[in-house]
């Protein structure tokens, strides 16, 4: 079912087995911390499990406030301070077949502001003091910091620079290859600012501008200066003053976990054994193995764990946040050591307390939300591939995306930020995934418009951008395809801009989008029917998956908001509003003109 | 690991991921209920989940508390009453790559004596109603009927009838196959109860001794008739008097999952088309094609959801504690209806409030425990297979030894009942799988009785009792070489029969065995020092696992209670207790002489 190859390290039955079992059979923590995003009023309450080859006989938590790591010896801090796991409850494990046993420790309260470190050490009978989770040290951030208001209204737009426009009087260039630079330009995203004020998104996410080799900049090769061949740091000032002048926000790509192998620090590391930025990588061997990004050489991991090596990322952080920038989307996330995310959260909230932080996760949403109190949310991975399985596919039917939706909708906190996208900058065009079909991609949009997480428009979505061929066939590794030049002018299509002009506009007109309560009414093999509702407002949402024209009343007077087709028609009749939807055709209907 | 054959249906990793996923991928009460054992003073919360595939729009909870079964259409009750099942909440699940959605029911409280029973019915979108756990109705008897405190001091032994002993006066048949008739008889059992209370067990359990054309009985073809061969009703009752008057209960082994196929019902089912007892039984395709023990046509399984042939199998339960006899040993306790077992639990509490009765349940712990409040416990499979692999195989290593030991310990209410035991009369003898070595066999036991289930002895195992080659070489699927006849006068080992006398002699005097809390105080590669508690008693249990003797110092002044090996010593010193074990060896300490 995984064949958008989105889900890489779970592609598999296989893979998840082992990522289930790994888990269960050794010694972890995995990130079961109680509550997740701690308030200063709040103890926390920390679950640690061991499998049945782990005889513990005790085990303690160690721990600091003070930002530095936590050490200890059979209970004896050494850093920091120690508690003892207490023993709760064993488990009989079928799989495994044997019994888990589960300890707790509760850490005390800790004043706002505070980063708390911790790190398990378990006596294990016959091997001395293990560390739980492989040594993993972890961390929370203790704030009383909700979600930013802002971003749950939030309409986002990608832009992958290089691809979206050159400045005003500057032509598209013509690479050699796909990968080249096409020329686009921080000056040409403020050209068109306009353009996006006017189709109404509010919320602008730059893939990476720092300086770096390639023409998609997860390379980068100084954190704290902008690609030349983008533009300077004034042509970022000045977009960021026009955007925000348009009530636009910006959001620049970050990259926490890796380098380009050019990096300065990086080549010093490998040409000098003595040299000081040796220890921000790590090197298996001296100096051609060491840690990667999956394994390509030319993107060496940053040691996180290494204070200097994360005190450089954490003042870029700071940097661009000081410079103006409204917040980051986080490439990677899952990189980084899982320390790193409560001093990031502390940078970036202490600098800006309503700046946006959320992460690529392409793990599944028991991982994503793992980042809570870490990150603000994590891009809605899980969703996508429903939407494409159902929308673009025509893989589901509407029995199992209503269901879908419902279940997903109640796994997430509310306050857990979920960026829904159609597709990005790493996949197939959904246009191009739906076989070029305009009508899916209305539909699918008009879902994820309905959806309560801050919608994504990848550039070029809301005017027929698609691509020539699959992105796996290039046989670069590298999606290129879905990375075309945007089109302008007479290349628009204009019928499916103003569509989406449209249903940014009814999203910003009902607050029960972002904020309301999430319901199925009803389903059946082609139709699903949502309603969400907040305060006065009623809204409902009717999506035909079928190839052919589906009829379906709701009690009630309901009036159109947005339609993907204007062959959808609805007739009142006696307190029922009779809808005919014609093939993949949706409505969102209010009960309020 | 699982290499004696004990964990058929679970023998495999494939098997296991298949029952856990299972449930996991249904719909799925699987017997969360709490409390597992409500008493009339408990609300009952009960637990479902419904897989990814399973797009549940509502549910409700069919139940009755006057014994029939719940009917219910959509909400409406037609027999007993509804309640709907509330949403609670989801759970990402990365194997099957979606979402379980749980629900949750809440009964009211209920009088002593009630058997509630309970089915869920769920709307599933576009299936319609569909029953939970592939139509499983579910009960529960609600009472306030601890466990008998009389078993947790029990000793048991496993009397196999036909291979005990011949009446005086007669002697052993001469049978041509080895699954002939040896001519055991219960009065042969009444003739030596006087070397059973010299041994000093409290408890015998008969196999089965209702009327049946097999040596081992299982198979009965009249669930109120003893069988000719083994004897009369007269002699059973004096047997009964007899153990009685020594202070031995007596057990019978009940079998209510199927018959003989020549039973009389069986026989009529299949002869006669429009025969009263067609509806006993559960056929395929009539007449030939019906349910039954692991497909063994001469063995059908009884439909007991059916009324009359439930009634028959619960009057026969009540015939025979109404007879005298003090509880049952249930044969395959997973094969009945679930529902069965409520209604069991009434007839057996109501006719003798002390009763014991308690599960051939072979599936692990977490099956084990769903019969909290059915039947007082289960024998315990998962410690035979632990007391096998660690002290008949040498397979383990004192850490993982002492580490199952405790969690398997900390799995179980206290009031599970949790019968133990060496081998049985369906699988290789401990002495001939731990290559006949007395060693294995006398710490194996010493480590049995140490424990809190009320141990059970295997005739013949107390007088050293083998077999001549694995059960599974026969090549007829029944493991007649563990069922060879008892050894008697000269044949017996006495030296291995003082050493079980010893035993129980000890485990009695210190209630600290049966009731006392359980802590490992020690372990490394080769020993296992486990502490019991209880009151003023302390007591020390020291296992050498090793092929070398071991020396080992407790702290304070023990005294030897029982040893496996006279060469076992124990030194005296600055109030530290130095311990010398020979290979193989162990002891029981106490603090008071």
């Amino acid at each position: 079912m995984v064949d958008d190859f989105i889900f890489g390290t779970l592609a598999t039955e296989q893979l998840r087995l082992e990522r289930v079992y790994g888990l269960r059979a050794g010694i972890s923590h995995a990130f079961r911390r109680f509550p997740r995003d701690p308030l200063p009023a709040h103890a926390i309450q920390l679950v640690l499990s061991a499998g049945p080859e782990f005889p513990v006989r005790r085990g303690w938590v160690y721990w600091t406030s003070d930002g530095s790591d936590p050490q200890g010896n059979f209970g004896h801090a050494l850093n920091g301070f120690a508690a003892p796991l207490l023993f709760t409850h064993t488990e009989w494990d079928n799989v495994l077949w044997g019994y888990i046993s589960y300890y707790e420790a509760v850490l005390p309260r800790f004043p706002a502001g505070t980063v708390v470190r911790y790190c398990f050490g378990l006596e294990v009978s016959g091997k001395g003091e293990v560390l739980s989770d492989h040594g993993r040290v972890f961390a929370c951030y203790v704030d009383d910091d909700p979600l930013p208001d802002w971003t749950r209204d939030a309409i986002v737009y990608e832009v992958f620079v290089d691809r979206f426009s050159p400045a005003k009087g500057e032509n598209w260039k013509k690479p050699k290859t796909p990968g080249g630079f096409f020329g686009g330009t921080l000056r040409g995203i403020t050209d068109h600012l306009d353009y996006l004020a006017d189709l109404g998104v509010n919320t602008l996410w730059l893939t990476p501008i720092f300086q770096s080799p390639s023409h998609h900049g997860y390379d980068a090769t100084d954190f704290f200066e902008v690609e030349a061949r983008l533009g300077s740091k004034d042509d970022l000032r000045d977009l960021l003053t026009e955007a925000h002048h348009r009530g636009i926000r910006v959001l620049l790509d970050f990259v926490p976990n890796h380098v380009s192998n050019l990096h300065p620090y990086f080549q010093s590391a490998i040409s000098d054994p003595q040299s000081p930025y040796r220890e921000w990588f790590t090197f298996h061997h001296y100096p051609d193995d060491y840690e990667t990004f999956f394994g390509v050489k030319s993107l060496p991991q940053l040691n996180l764990r290494y204070p200097p090596a994360r005190e450089y990322v954490l003042n870029a952080a700071r940097y661009w946040l000081e410079f103006g920038v409204d917040g980051f989307r986080v490439d990677y996330a899952i990189g980084p050591a899982a320390d790193f995310w409560a001093d990031f959260r502390k940078v970036t909230r202490q600098v800006k307390p309503d700046c946006w932080t959320f992460g690529e996760i392409v793990d599944p949403s028991d991982v994503q939300l793992t980042f809570t109190g870490q990150l603000d949310g994590a891009l809605d991975f899980i969703l996508l591939e429903g939407l494409r399985q159902s929308l673009a596919f025509g893989r589901w039917d509407g029995h199992k995306l209503a269901s879908f939706l419902e279940r997903h909708q109640a796994y997430f906190p509310a306050d857990f930020s979920r960026p829904s996208f159609l597709d990005n900058h790493d996949m197939n065009r959904f246009l191009w995934a739906a076989g070029n079909d305009q009508r899916r991609l209305k539909l699918a949009a008009l879902l994820q418009f309905s959806l309560s997480g801050p919608p994504v428009i990848y550039y070029g979505t809301e005017v027929g951008l698609s691509q020539k061929r699959d992105v796996r066939q290039d046989g670069r590794g590298v999606p290129e395809e879905s990375r075309l030049p945007m089109l302008w002018g007479k290349q628009q299509n204009t019928q499916l801009l103003n569509y989406y002009r449209k249903l940014i506009e009814v999203r910003k007109n009902f607050q029960a989008f972002s904020k309301g309560k999430f319901k199925v009414l009803d389903c059946n093999d082609w139709l699903v029917v949502l309603e969400r509702q907040y305060e006065q407002e009623t809204l409902a949402v009717v999506i035909n998956l079928s190839s052919t024209s589906q009829n379906y009343s709701l009690p009630g007077q309901w009036f159109i908001q947005v339609q993907t087709d204007q062959n959808c028609e609805r007739v009142l009749q006696d307190r029922i509003t009779h809808l005919a939807l014609p093939a993949l055709g949706g409505v969102i209907l209010s009960k309020t003109r």
